[in-house]
């Protein structure tokens, strides 16, 4: 029994239902669904997360919520803060892309650039937390966040009729673990497919290890899949279900964005096309009749490097 | 009785199945859906009526098919004369923009761009079908095309479990006149709002001529809705149904586009936001509890026309 369920990812679908979008499937070959989580308000699943933790919460203390983050998780708290009404303050590290930096002023959240990776903005997060006594919403490792992100894989039951695979992307784990547990309706679970950048093993290495370790973190994704180690609760349910570990080279991402523009007009950010590019560069290869959903995540991008590709 | 009916529509979504996506609806507050069909093979609906019109006429002439085009209509032509493997030319006029033209290169059309307009293009494809024999697929005043595009409205009704209205744009009025048959299974058909620019107002000058007259093509989606009047078999089955016609400006075209992008991360062309923008500027306002399904129908463009806008 972990301490996150299928159960507790059921509430959180009802706590957040209204707040998020149901954002629908593609299928683009017989078998084949890209789950568009991308379209989903703030550009990525994250909100899902924010908004459970935060309707969780009951009372909210007058400082509001604090959170730190690649970019995406500062974005989803920012949106789920200015919807509730309530003060947001974001740490983010110098890696975190401009356009991601503008959306959060846009949002009217209050936000400090600090450190030189996610670890490092999630520290000082942490010291301004315990002065202000706003509330934390973790980018992953929190009961809540997970459960929240958990939607995503219940509604990928639910439109697609089931799929035998769900591939997914790790960061710190919220989203696959999240996945794991809301994709586990009845006895027949699927297949769970993580896929990170060799660039940024941390599932990997923490399968390797036994344990959450620290790991390098660098390559087109780092402002997104860039925690410097996976989560505790990531770890327990990931490692549980015998989740299938891969990794993608950096290269295979940027021609999975480039492939999910060309063919399918999605906007993906690096993040949000790396599951892809573990089914288009061969990582992952779906049996015959293998029923596969690929979570396209993520969208905070300045769509000119996409430029020149359509068609 | 039509010259195109609701049966039509039946048989060419059984007949193009399989070749052309089941593009999904995305809900974005309640009974407001956008209908996804940018997300469509070659980029707009557009395939349907040509996969329909291709797959209708049994063995096609060794010269293949032939089909004039603001550009769209083109690539669809080109899109499915390659999936079929079969020899495809284009014409296209001077207003097509480079990104279409280039796309019709890579998709192996044999492309010719003549003329100033769409009509004129038109005029140098008829002269050259007759000359080697190919099949001409119309862009939209051909029963097979129309027939294909009502797949669209077809989709809606049932994606959608039935709205009250469907937004759509006009050129030469295939899309919306299909979507129309398409729509009205059972009794209950929903109301059409067709929506043009005003510097196209194909439809707006047949309603109140009685009868399709030519107009003045000009502003930012003559490249998609610049058909210079609108098709008989559209004037017949729109004028029968009693459509409400709206204009919209230029301005709100671009400012549509622009919040498809900013709130819902879906890069449209003009012509793809015309629907959308006559909800957002206010020429459509939907009543309490109105249902709405919006046809987002384009997305060849280059993105960076959308730069600076994320988060
Ligand atoms: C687009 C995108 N994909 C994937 C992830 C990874 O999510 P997690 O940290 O829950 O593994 C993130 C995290 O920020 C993200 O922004
Ligand atoms: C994106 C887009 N929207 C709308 C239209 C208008 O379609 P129709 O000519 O069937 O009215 C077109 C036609 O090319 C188009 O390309």
């Amino acid at each position: 029994m972990t301490a996150v369920t299928y159960d507790d990812v059921l509430d959180a679908a009802v706590r957040i239902s209204g707040h998020v979008l149901r954002t629908p499937v593609l299928e683009i070959s017989p078998g084949l669904f890209l789950k568009l989580e991308l379209l989903q308000h703030s550009g990525s699943f994250k909100v899902r997360g924010a908004f459970n933790r935060i309707l969780s919460a009951g009372t909210l203390p007058a400082a509001g919520v604090i959170a730190a983050s690649g970019g995406n998780h500062g974005l989803a708290v920012a949106h789920a803060a200015r919807s509730l009404g309530v003060r947001a303050e974001i740490f983010v590290p110098e890696v975190t892309s401009p356009v991601k930096v503008a959306g959060l002023r846009a949002l009217g959240a209050h936000t400090t650039q600090v450190g030189a990776i996610y670890s490092e903005a999630a520290e000082a997060a942490a010291k301004r937390a315990a002065e202000t006594g706003a509330l934390a919403v973790h980018a992953y490792d929190q009961a809540e966040v997970l459960a929240g992100q958990g939607t995503t894989g219940l509604e990928i039951m639910e439109q697609t009729g089931g799929v035998d695979t769900i591939v997914v992307a790790v960061g710190g784990g919220g989203l696959a673990a999240g996945t794991t547990l809301g994709a586990r309706a009845g006895g027949d679970a699927p297949r769970i497919v993580a896929v990170e950048p060799h660039a940024i093993p941390t599932l990997h290495e923490a399968l390797r290890a036994g344990r959450p370790v620290p790991v390098q973190v660098g390559g087109v994704a780092a402002d997104a899949l860039g925690a410097t180690q996976l989560g505790a609760l990531a770890f327990e349910v990931l490692s549980g279900v015998g989740v299938e570990s891969v990794l993608v080279e950096d290269k295979a991402i940027i021609a999975a964005r480039r492939a999910l523009w060309e063919r399918h007009r999605l906007v993906a950010e690096p993040a949000g096309a790396a599951a892809y590019a573990a089914l288009l560069s061969g990582v992952h290869r779906p049996a015959d009749g293998e029923r596969v959903a690929v979570v396209v995540c993520g969208s905070n991008t300045d769509p000119a490097t996409l430029s020149g590709a359509a068609g």
